[in-house]
């Protein structure tokens, strides 16, 4: 059987926030089958994971260009997701299976099995697969068990507080028994956190004149762990308030993404004095901790400790809106495009 | 026996670079005996460590002075040194000992016993007690193998690379087997950091116009290792060229003492894609490295495989020039001021 394939694609590499123009919706033609010999495995695609780290693939020149790989206008864009098997050549996937890892920003993806996983919903949402227990599930639960290495007790600051990632530091951190106070760009989101996720506290950091004495002020007894996902100012503030052998985990800057200039300058005196220490880190270097996030993140969830935000757009076309809208603070909680109903 | 203590002390806080104007010798009368009952410890100072920290000690408000002690205006300054003991009320010690840790800049020190021990010499110059094997030499030892984790063949980079501690990091990345580039502040600097200590290659910070491209053409393969003893623009330089993994042990920002509002502003996606980890330190966390330390460094230097780079002034009145000179660059290697002779 052969379809039309639509996929979106970037019109040209992208500096600065990335608008809705700046993609295109491209078709080809597929053939639903695969050739006798061929490793392929056809995917229909149902739910795709929109993240901000997509832009520094865009972008013209970035040091992301060397560790991952830059993306081609017109050509398809590779991105975690899931899918189910309709044909394949490989023989360790099967046609009905659903598959759970690297799929593309389109409504079928061609694989070679590389970074893909045959997946068990575990009788959840397959979209749960896609956020809470995915790449921004793993790389938010190994940002803060290992990169942080948290005490209970312990005061922890989140930023994107209600984005993919920060949402589940900060829930984890409470479930750790942590005082955790999460920054976001609206009160609704502030409520949010606090109302239902259970945050200590949370603030609306467009509302902050002054970031280190807000800072100062949710934190009285200083900041043991920051977990960064935004850059520039919040991290120099966060910095001034760290207690005594603070650690921050840089997970994302996502102030910085559209912006090249736009750097954090975090107080070096602090840096030393307190024996701070900042360490980036990717998710990547953390899959063998894939087992355990997922066992312990379902426990939560059912023993209703944990909560999941998704939010979830509808159709291939939304795409670059989802995407632009990431740089607009438009989402809460994980970014998800559904493709396609099964 | 009643004398005369002549010591430095500051005229008012310092803001900038220290002059020597900023500074003034008193004088006070001092009884080298100790009344019955007495805990104190009456100490000829011999040598003094003069050393730039002590700068953040002197400004009005720094993060440094909650976490070390301010100084006050027309007071004496506690400071690292050599000095041996004219009268003592303390069990621990004699008169006749030599000491090292805390006495001060002057001519005599009272001391209660706080940060002070016996010094056996071992035959050494006492005045390697004070850089060599004192303070600058244990933040060395301890900034290198302890926080940098380094590992045979590493590529080190090292900022104010023939200052006190800057000297000693690079002997000892050389004596593990590393790559070692050293910069400095003029050729004949450059010239003593490759033909006297051995490291493989030196260059003078004054002329390099385009940091990151200098860093780069030392350092082809990327840096594994920076010791940064300056802060600013050659710690964002050194990120841009890292390795993978590339770990930063912040042991001074010297660029940064005297203008509060200079900053390193490091890529965070370099952070962030290659895993960097930026970690403050304070030798005063490895204090149980003490003794290893010292045997391992008295091995090298028996051995002829390290050398000992003083630069040394005399009598306490140079105390002023020798501290405002190491923010000119003024000094080769460790400054330390001998206020007398036994």
């Amino acid at each position: 059987m052969e379809v039309t394939n639509k996929y979106i694609a970037i019109k040209a590499q992208i500096e600065g926030a990335p608008e809705e123009s700046d993609f295109e919706v491209k078709t080809e033609h597929l053939f639903l089958s695969v050739k006798p010999g061929s490793n392929d495995i056809i995917i229909k695609n149902l739910y795709i994971s929109i993240d901000p780290y997509q832009l520094n693939r865009m972008k013209t020149v970035s040091v992301s260009r060397s560790y991952t790989v830059g993306l081609t206008p017109g050509e398809v864009i590779d991105a975690f997701g899931v899918g189910k098997v309709i044909a394949s050549g490989n023989s360790e996937f099967e046609k009905g299976d659903y598959v759970a890892g690297v799929i593309s920003w389109g409504e079928y993806s061609i694989s070679q099995g590389f970074m893909l996983r045959k997946l068990d919903p575990m009788g959840l949402p397959l979209s749960y697969h896609v956020g809470l227990l995915g790449i921004s599930g793993l790389t938010a639960y190994a940002g803060f068990f290992e990169v942080c290495k948290p005490n209970k007790g312990e005061k922890v600051f989140v930023s994107a507080a209600s984005g993919s990632i920060g949402n589940l530091v900060g829930q984890y951190a409470k479930q750790l028994g942590c005082y955790v106070v999460g920054c976001a760009g609206s009160t609704k989101k502030v409520n949010l956190l606090k109302e239902k996720l259970g945050f200590d506290e949370a603030f609306n950091y467009k509302e902050a004149t002054d970031l280190d004495a807000t800072l100062q002020r949710y934190f009285p007894d200083g900041i043991d762990i920051y977990f960064d996902n935004v850059g520039a100012e919040m991290l120099e503030a966060a910095v001034s308030n760290m207690n005594l052998r603070g650690r921050v985990a840089v997970c994302g800057a996502i102030s910085e993404y559209t912006s090249a200039g736009k750097r954090a300058a975090p107080d070096m005196l602090n840096v030393i004095y307190k024996r701070i220490s900042i360490q980036g880190f990717l998710v990547g270097d953390y899959m063998s901790l894939f087992p355990e996030f997922v066992s312990t993140t379902i426990d939560h969830i059912q023993r209703g400790k944990m909560h999941v935000l998704e939010d979830v757009s509808c159709g291939v076309e939304t795409i670059p809106s989802a995407f632009a809208g990431l740089f607009r603070g438009y989402n809460v909680g994980k970014k998800i495009v559904k493709v396609s109903d099964e």
